[in-house]
């Protein structure tokens, strides 16, 4: 398997983290795509994945699969424990909603507020920005840091008792809060133990280390 | 069950199709959120789905599932045939990757343009509309339906060759597109019969009149 990525992008990030935690390192070769040149919107990548986003996986017979839920349901079902979309129909369900959430209240917003309310990847790759869309998206994902935040005071994973895709999700949210200065406020005390508990994880820790694999593209 | 839904909303209609596609209607009972008195906003909603948004199913153990995938994964995982979320790795990762597109390039970007390029669902509960926002996300779900119209002139299906949770994304974005008079290009032929064909499913056909089922919440 192939997957085109970027070493720091806190999307990559996830499929990275997921990549460690179920050992399958071994089995991929990281091809690198410059964000900061705008490799992501070439004629050649677009061809890849239709919505010039990172990170894509290319498997053997030269098919595409983006999208970072669907690239962790396709490495979840090749391999066995752990598994971080869910055993159960309820535990399939709630990490789905909660990595979703993550998605919306957090990672995705943060997004937004990189690409349209600051500089982003510079004027020659932010071809539009709409700068007060931007900041909303920043507000929403400070309350959506809260709302992780009370989750977090009630339960030790995201979407319950177990590592899941859920955290997965938010620590790519955190990890792209911190690259933009939007740290997470002092009084979130559960979402900032939460986040050093996973901080500890080989998978988190070393994922950036993963890039020895890369070769460029 | 209870699933927390509008007889009309484009999204709250994709849990409703997958419902009747699995045979699993008899289980549920639909309880009305009227969207447009805002209903979804109030804090008795917000704490059974933090993001405000329709549908939300309620498990007997009295949790909440939220998000249209979500909700689809538990009722894929509940009962067997027909597989909405497929049964290979690889089907997994394409139907989620072109769901999560359909989102993303046409349903997701249809809503936002209801919401903040037309008058939505009035004042009262529409308290913040980017309009500028609202135009570009149409021109991308009209882009979009280009590049599904491209999709299913080479395979039957939206992920593939059989029905699956990416074509009941595809039709919540093209209900939507409708409701808000964005209609499919004349020129996406391959779209326009395969929706045809979509509507010769009873799932789809019928899905309103589910609500015969309907208690006001």
């Amino acid at each position: 398997m192939k997957i085109y990525d970027w070493h720091t992008g806190p999307y990559p990030a996830r499929v990275r983290i997921a990549l460690a935690e179920k050992n399958l390192q071994p089995l991929v070769t990281f091809i690198s795509v410059n964000l900061w040149k705008g490799e992501h919107k070439t004629p050649e990548f677009l061809a890849k994945n239709y919505s010039g986003t990172l990170p894509v996986l290319e498997l053997e017979d030269g098919s595409f699969i983006a999208e970072c839920t669907a690239i962790t349901e396709y490495l979840d079902a090749l391999d066995g424990l752990p598994t971080l979309t869910g055993r159960t129909p309820r535990e399939k369900g709630m990490i789905h909603m909660m990595s979703k959430r993550a998605e919306l209240e957090l990672l995705d917003a943060i997004s937004v507020y990189f690409h349209h309310g600051t500089p982003g990847l510079g004027p020659d790759v932010e071809i539009y920005q709409n700068p007060e869309w931007g900041f909303r998206q920043r507000d929403k994902a400070i309350r959506g840091m809260h709302y992780f935040n009370d989750v977090l005071e009630k339960q030790p994973f995201v979407a319950g008792d177990v590592f899941s895709m859920a955290d997965i999700t938010t620590i790519g949210g955190l990890i792209f809060a911190e690259r933009v200065d939007v740290p997470v406020p002092q009084e979130c005390g559960a979402l900032r133990a939460w986040y050093a508990r996973m901080q500890e994880r080989p998978s988190v820790r070393n994922r950036v280390t993963m890039s020895k694999l890369t070769e460029e593209a």
